[in-house]
């Protein structure tokens, strides 16, 4: 019996609550959900999304790298594959959306379909990536990598707070980790990845838009630079005299924040400040900063990354000051696939929604899977751009509604052949 | 036999070298010198000092706070007594001359004076505070506040990281504690207190002078700051709706800096700082500093405050980030008596050396002597301003020039009547 869009969004919508309870946390409205990768709960949240795909008719299996994978079967058994997917981990005390929404919001797409009758010319295997936050093992992006056949094998080595290792921890979960290279998904099978998630920042919201469609995922860099002072008596040194390495490295901070405001495509911070020696009664020595510049262009990133460190050793230099800075972290930005932006932006419009294009400045389950095959992204506006997080949150009528771009993707897909 | 400054001066050398071997550190060079109150080396430094005093034909007494006094006595016993003097004690790993040049330097005039049978109206106190630096108790000024009458007893019981109260170690020196009070000098026999110090800042130095005169010891106050932000995901927040505390923090620095900078006589820092939650890819939440200012004129460091608080308010209001701050401590301004300024400038002239009138931005035992009579300050130049460090120097022709301002002292005293 044909169901509505807000039916199966309705359907997600509980299933969401129901995911929230599978956590380290009691109560998810306070402490928000916990759910790492291997974890007990990690086995319940698998078992209760094997019953739902089941519920589906889907056909369920869990990989070497603990990754559950649902497959919805197309009538052409010769089909290609398209993946949905994202990942069921969450940050400690995380939201009840970031990740798992992406799982689930693709199980209602198949609820909607197997009720309405609708048949697609191709499989769609629904994904629930084992771990992409990296919080237990420090191993980001571990489902995706494994299906994207990227996983490198000593990653199996770290250990989590406890000493277990990664090997064991998937051998007690049921995997065989020696097996995990066969996992990986043959590429000429596939079409793409399209993940869906929440958009983690606040843009949509005051744009009032309920999705938008992901542009390419943030390159990111990292450095660390010091500046080196004087110390000295804060009474006793005459202001001209002084070599005050944080009055230094206030003006690289207000630097860092001026060409990022005055730079579009391009965010960044000094997140981190370490100030030597200290004290309320002497002069700064030396004090350290992170630095952090993202772009979905890496071009524009280093293009910044130049001017800054011009100014910086300009406005320094004038200050008596010297500073050492090295490149801690690079990850070049991924662009997301230009026919699938199109496929995600007419779907958008065809769901009656004003197609917004916007990069995400977060990492995803994309970085990985890119290895592998052509990716896109929808990302669903969520509350105040609060993400990590208990107070994320989402309205039921953005589920519908992504629920209809995703429906609208599908049938795109099927006239693209 | 008549000796002139320069053996007189050579004597204080050598002594000041004896002086840095009466240290918990073996290199003095290396390790520089820790002396602190009622130890093993402070008994030391004063049995040294009291051997030197009786040499010198000077009767020698210790207090019940730990002080050692000796008496250069005049022809007139009934005259009234001019007491010079500093601080034995160092900051651990101090220098060889802050503090204890000023007690060594006076015994140097006496043995000059003494060789050259100069006879004076008024006896000559020397004095070797026994604790100025608090390193040991906190006990900051303790042997200034005995002889001032200004000790609170409630001091007493301060331990040190051993668990040893000051009251203990006093009587283990050789001290009646409760007798302190009884060790205050009377006023009325008291001409003035002239303290010769390590400037500890560079500009003597820089002005080509061995000898300075102090006009008034610094007014401090200090603040603390908090700058309250809104955390968020580096990546995902936009510029333009960040509340980045830090960059708040950034412009309150360079207002801090560049208020003192533009206003004479007044000084500032910010020497600590703290950020929360200080992540290279989260936005900071909270940051919170020490504002410190400080002036010889009370006036001018209340306006620079007010100031500084009005461009705080309307910078961090334009950011869109609120504060909260509180004075945490404020010590006025103890400005040198004017009459004995006077004295000092003549006295410098004398000796064929340009005066200078500086403030001192450290805090000496001046600022509890000035509660028993008037006080006077002479400062010597330091290499590069260096103090509280092993690498703390002074020219031995420097010693030389301020003994002959101190004996112009004596004479321009005795002038005075």
């Amino acid at each position: 019996m044909p169901i509505s869009h807000e039916q199966a969004a309705d359907q997600a919508w509980q299933w969401l609550e129901a995911a929230s309870r599978f956590s380290e946390t009691q109560d998810p409205e306070r402490d928000g959900v916990t759910r790492l990768c291997a974890t007990q709960e990690h086995r319940a949240m698998l078992d209760a999304l094997s019953e739902w795909m089941r519920g589906l008719g889907m056909t369920v299996r869990q990989d070497n790298g603990a990754n559950l994978i649902g497959r919805h079967a197309s009538w052409n058994a010769a089909a290609r594959t398209l993946l949905l997917g994202s990942h069921q981990d969450t940050v400690p005390n995380g939201g009840k959306y970031d990740g798992i929404m992406g799982v689930i919001l693709p199980l209602a797409l198949i609820h909607y379909l197997r009720e309405s009758r609708i048949e697609l010319p191709f499989h769609i295997d629904v994904v629930a990536f084992s771990d992409e936050e990296g919080t237990r093992f420090s191993s980001t992006l571990l489902g995706s990598k494994v299906l994207a056949g990227t996983f490198d094998n000593t990653m199996l080595d770290a250990v989590d707070d406890e000493g277990t290792s990664l090997r064991q921890a998937l051998i007690e979960f049921g995997c065989r980790p020696e097996a995990i290279t066969g996992d990986a998904y043959p590429a000429e099978e596939v079409i793409a990845f399209i993940e869906t998630h929440i958009e983690q920042g606040p843009q949509l919201e005051l744009e009032n838009l309920p999705v938008g469609v992901v542009s390419a995922i943030t390159g990111i860099e990292r450095h660390r630079l010091t500046v080196h002072g004087l110390a000295g008596h804060a009474g006793t040194v005459p202001m001209h005299l002084r070599q005050d390495a944080l009055v230094g490295a206030a003006r690289v901070i207000q630097l860092v924040d001026t060409l990022c405001q005055q730079t579009e495509d391009l965010v960044g911070v000094v997140g981190k400040i370490e100030n030597a020696p200290n004290g309320v009664n002497v002069i700064p020595q030396t004090t350290t900063l992170s630095i952090e510049l993202r772009s979905p262009d890496d071009a524009i990133r280093r293009q910044a990354r130049q001017r800054l460190f011009e100014q910086i050793e300009a406005t320094l230099a004038a200050s008596g000051l010297s500073f050492d800075h090295s490149l801690t972290y690079e990850q070049p930005a991924v662009p997301c696939s230009a026919w699938l932006i199109q496929v995600l932006e007419g779907a958008v419009q065809d769901t009656g929604i004003e197609p917004r294009i916007l990069f995400s400045g977060a990492g995803h389950d994309g970085l990985a899977m890119q290895a592998l095959c052509d990716i896109g992204m929808l990302f669903l506006r969520c509350k105040g751009g609060v993400s990590h997080h208990p107070g994320e949150a989402i309205a039921p009528g953005d589920l519908t509604r992504a629920l209809s771009v995703l429906e609208n993707v599908c049938h795109r897909l099927a006239a693209h052949g």
